[in-house]
């Protein structure tokens, strides 16, 4: 496998942004019992095209054989190690509302190696609380709590008119990689990685199609 | 403008995915009173190269006026159109925890159109509490709900090893477009659009950027 500045360097954002789901598909794979792939069955698991796929994999080095297909189990290693699974990344959680709640509780962070470190809220009647066996902390604190306990990966869990001012301080405390789900657009400096889950752009695709098909 | 069911056919599901991306960009530029745009400017904003900005938009026959740029105003009613946000769309969330909480609450889905028809639950200890004005009903009931109330859209927040089943009961109770933040992979018929949210992707993405400039 290529070293990963170079994977970076080489490897399309959006190639990158499929490797989770092959990643799913693999794991799922697995926990069946199935030992070999082949790119069009993984392709059909993963919603794209046979040759995306074998494309996508290339970057990792992961070719495949021709007429034989994937080792399941290696290839999953294989995109697991890209992701950086094997490495236990630390998240803070910022906005311990209901979504705030539902993210420390959710079981797919620690299944894929992530540690949630801290939560941080604003409120007086939230700090304190237990929460996912995790005492809620000031967000005053956010600073010396993300180079105390190395946090890597901040999650924006708060309202939107809060989610800017939230984000400057994240940024500021040091940290580069942030998932915000705030429904607004937040503004993060060059050298930031920004992504952005908004659940009306979701519903809003599906209303596309929705009144599509109403008025075909 | 076109017709709905010939911008279907025409438009790409890679350009109907960055229209509310365009809309959220629109609505922030009128908000803050500003008039005109060029297609620079909301690209930057929006994140994407200036030329897919103008592809995507030529589909909607929005194709701006060189030198000029585009009127603010009437370019996010166009979107917000062709994105359907005069509808109003009815939604039923399955899954009424701490997930199905934040959503049933989240201010964006009236705000872009939405109405929460109903929430249901498969727990004797959730239905029948009130929650975001609503009372939780049984999941049971879902048919029966969908038919009477004219849902279009489903949202899936009830935890993976449910999720399929509930997908299955969404499908045949007629629902066409279903939005899942199950962490596992749903299968749904042909003709089914099925979007998904997953959080632990979305960490496994930042996680695999994070890594890169760690060992950098």
């Amino acid at each position: 496998m290529e070293r990963p500045e170079e994977l970076a360097r080489e490897m399309p954002s959006a190639s990158i942004e499929r490797l989770p789901t092959y990643l799913r598909a693999l794991g799922d794979l697995a926990a069946r019992g199935v030992v070999g792939t082949s790119s069009t069955e993984l392709a059909d698991l993963a919603g794209v095209r046979p040759a995306q796929l074998r494309k996508d994999l290339s970057y990792l080095g992961s070719l495949g054989t021709r007429g034989v297909g994937y080792d399941v189990v290696r290839l999953r290693d294989q995109v697991g190690a890209a992701l950086g699974d094997a490495q236990e990344l630390r998240v803070a959680i910022v906005g311990v509302g209901n979504l705030g709640h539902a993210l420390a509780n959710y079981s797919g962070l620690v299944a894929r190696g992530f540690t949630v470190a801290a939560l941080l809220d604003a409120s007086a009647a939230v700090v304190g609380q237990t929460v996912a066996g995790l005492v809620v902390e000031d967000v005053a604190g956010l600073h010396g709590i993300v180079q105390a306990r190395g946090v890597s990966i901040v999650v924006i869990a708060v309202p939107g008119d809060r989610a800017q001012e939230v984000c400057d301080a994240v940024v500021a405390a040091g940290v580069r990689e942030i998932l915000s789900f705030a429904p607004c657009a937040l503004q993060v400096p060059p050298g930031v990685e920004l992504r952005s889950v908004d659940v009306g752009s979701e519903l809003q695709i599906l209303a596309f199609h929705s009144r599509v098909r109403q008025e075909r």
